[in-house]
């Protein structure tokens, strides 16, 4: 039985994946740094989760690589350095859970005034405001997915009525087509699509003028999928809210006006990676491990037209 | 046909209740200050969301009185002064989806670290941090009422799991006899019942040192359900996390040591009274005067033992 070489790209994907077949022998390696004995050998590669994608010229020095599995939803960044004939797996499943988590807390902290409580609470002071409940609110949601489907049930349990939106009109999903018409009846617009060629700057200062006064962007999932500066613009004027959990640039340097827009909650990234995460995603890793090695179907491949 | 007389205790009341059977003459006061002409007719009082109750010897004025209606869930401020054969009906309903999406806007901030985040943004910092998700923690929800079926609702849309303990044992929910055993498993309780002489101290320092390190309290009920100085304890040492929308006392005083216990995060009794409570607490008002108008059942009524 010949051996199938799986490079990993750090002590804790090593230590976390196995058990693995045992004709699998594992290396590890991130791209940087000086190539192990046997990297010539790898078929299947793990990216590393939040890390670097790996130099395309050490992705060369893998000519039988067959599959590169990511342990995160989005592929944007690996993309690029995709070798030709190499099968892209991502990680549905691994973060969506505590994504679409992170997006309902965000949108609840705006309709609920939590940054004013939160600053009332820093000086000591009782001091009540009226807010706003999901009651009746339209959530508009991009994308089709795990993230978008389970933010839409939590948030429906308050009575929020969801329209979704995808690439492809079908039953009850509209296409991304219908968008200018969606938006001026959303209060709530969640983000929650792949950033790809059709989807950079979706929501663009054109877009953001169509969401009516006080509506709340969420985004979730790739900086630039909104235009940051006409985002900028309508929150300062007060116009607009948001909740990001991704910006464009990443990190957000410190004198950027959005940290300190009204009614603008950032947060760096963290929708994924909750404790726990690691174990759901070296389990997805060691299954789709023993599904090659088996010569079964991949599962989470994503097509080129993602 | 008899003329029914109804006493409401504002401006908004009055103008938002009609419209009323005809037989209805709509009278206004509060219970302080001079009282209007035919307050000895009231048969029907409407008491005042989040006021004071109307004081014993307002209440000796209306000898006809039959049902005191009130706008929140709670009653424990108007039961000291119900005349005797008078019913007395709470406004369940009106508030309980807003309270219950405060709840987990609280508990959901807990766990993704947002003090951190809220924090780190002022310093325009961009500064992950591991939270955790609600995959497999265990909800304990204190009371079988529509808010903590609604919280346990959400929650479960990420994999929390829910345990229900009310007063009585039935199908599904536990006894408050079994709480001992319970608390050790929750790593978050929701107090959703309401306060009586058996609920105040439920949550004593011996029930909050049963919770597993970590733990989250959240209360949106009544402010003596949990032992103030014991859960001050317990954040203060850094032991257990609460949301609190309710104090003891109430307004929690400047000069308190829960205001800046970390983990503790603090809204001033706001659960309630979203945008668009009053439509729905109207409506309860025009309904159950119509209802008695008519002789029929009135909906929401508080047994004595409640």
């Amino acid at each position: 039985m010949a051996t199938t070489t799986v490079c990993v790209p750090n002590e804790a994907a090593r230590d976390g994946i196995p058990p693995v077949p045992e004709a699998v022998r594992i290396i590890m390696w991130d791209g940087f740094g000086d190539p192990p004995a046997g990297v010539a050998d790898t078929e299947f590669l793990l990216g590393a989760y939040m890390g670097k994608p790996m130099p395309v010229e050490s992705l060369a020095m893998m000519p039988r690589l067959r599959v590169i599995q990511l342990l995160s939803a989005g592929i944007d960044l690996w993309r690029p350095v995709l070798p030709e004939g190499v099968l892209l797996c991502n990680g549905r499943g691994v973060h969506g859970g505590s994504t679409a988590e992170l997006a309902v807390t965000g949108i609840l902290m705006l309709l609920r005034h939590m940054p004013h409580f939160v600053s009332a609470q820093q000086g000591h002071a009782w001091s009540p405001e009226t807010g706003e409940s999901l009651d009746g609110k339209g959530l508009l949601v991009l994308g089709s997915g795990d993230i978008g489907n389970r933010v839409a049930a939590a948030l429906e349990v308050f009575g929020a009525v969801t329209t979704r939106v995808a690439r492809t009109a079908r039953a009850g999903v509209h296409g991304i087509d219908e968008l200018p018409e969606l938006l001026p009846g959303a209060d709530i617009v969640l983000v929650s699509v792949p950033l790809t060629h059709q989807t950079r700057g979706l929501l663009d200062a054109r877009a953001l003028a169509a969401l009516p006064d006080g509506a709340i962007v969420a985004n979730i999932a790739r900086g630039p999928i909104v235009d940051t500066e006409a985002l900028a613009d309508e929150t300062e004027a007060g116009r607009l809210r948001a909740f990001l959990d991704v910006t464009a640039p990443e990190p957000l340097p410190p004198e950027h006006r959005l940290w300190s827009a009204p009614n603008v909650i950032i947060t760096p990234h963290v929708g994924g990676g909750t404790q726990g995460w690691s174990r759901r995603g070296f389990q997805l890793a060691r299954d789709q491990i023993a599904r090659y090695v088996a010569g079964e179907m991949l599962h989470n491949v994503v097509s080129d037209d993602y």
